[in-house]
């Protein structure tokens, strides 16, 4: 059985991950991929949930260091890479992925302004050698995003972060996006059917590459 | 207001750290030191504690990476330390911690086997160049120290591993003592009476030279 891939959906709140995920999914079926999981982060076991909760929660009466905060991303990360991802892709499920690093480098790095060296030693400690195979960045202003976010609801402890957060934010996407080619950035401003033919496009091109 | 002095006491389960901390706090405020605080590792803090929590339960089907592990005990420190131990020293309050850093590099490093230069890592992103003035580690061979900790009622995740993961954690102990001057090395071995002699008398040598 061969080895599955992993595809990371990835972008700021609002930029239409869900939407992307399911146009993704339907463009791997139509390839005869039907053995697909799908994970998110941070999240997507019993332990990374749990980390995901204090993540996003206010802490009552104590500040949340942005280290810690990175640390909590982290251990999530390595739950979930080794308990669930390389085990599907090691039976031959590919893995579709709501956020992975990038996230972490574009939030944490970005957002945060956390230090490029502790960014790139979490990321080693934690990842080695390993990285998706492909990355779907749909990329937009973070005020049309937030506007986005906010008809849907509540915003939780890091959507309520000011303005030029996410704009730190896109910027480290775009930058980290550009200099690799594993990543594909798609316009998310556009309307919601130009963004889906873009994202059946990508993957068609991709997995004609393969 | 003068600063503050941050004093630890570290060992093995069993070692007699909680008896250690009694002396010790005894010794400080017949030396006149009135404004004393306690802490414990991992925990301290809600979330530290919360986080505690999830390092020393068995997570139900599902096994907590190594590097995970490691990950939740330092956000964990950063969190009491810039929280609580950063404050009370900067407030002029001395701060005895039951465990710090050291239990981490021994458990961790030394009974884990995690790799020296990611241990070296995470201290460096968690502490920077902060340390214990003092440090008192009770140096016991561990199987009298579980011995005396299973006596005292059921196991938890870390105290039921094998005796050679404790072995490889003293060692570690030993190394680690053995090359900084700032760590005093008590034979916890010997009967209750001569340990809290040996912690008594350190103490004052320490408090006479600063």
């Amino acid at each position: 059985m061969n080895q599955g891939k992993f595809i990371v959906i990835e972008g700021l709140e609002g930029a239409g991950k869900s939407s992307a995920i399911s146009v993704l999914r339907s463009e791997l079926e139509a390839a005869g991929i039907d053995s697909i999981e799908n994970t998110r982060e941070p999240g997507g076991t019993a332990l990374a949930e749990k980390l995901r909760a204090l993540v996003k929660e206010e802490q009552e009466g104590e500040i949340l260091q942005d280290r810690s905060e990175l640390l909590l991303i982290y251990a999530a990360r390595i739950q979930l890479l080794e308990t669930v991802i390389k085990p599907a892709l090691e039976s031959g499920s590919w893995v579709i992925g709501d956020r992975h690093d990038l996230s972490s480098q574009a939030y944490q790095g970005g957002g945060r302004q956390i230090d490029k060296h502790i960014m790139s030693s979490l990321k080693e400690i934690a990842l080695g050698d390993f990285k998706p195979d492909l990355t779907l960045y749909l990329d937009l202003d973070p005020r049309l995003g937030l506007e986005r976010a906010r008809g849907r609801g509540e915003l939780d402890r890091i959507e309520k972060m000011d303005i030029s957060f996410f704009d730190r934010t896109r910027e480290r996407y775009l930058e980290l996006a550009n200099s690799d080619s594993s990543i594909v950035i798609i316009d998310a401003s556009q309307d919601m059917e130009s963004v889906q033919a873009d994202i059946r496009h990508a993957v068609q091109a991709w997995l004609a590459a393969q």
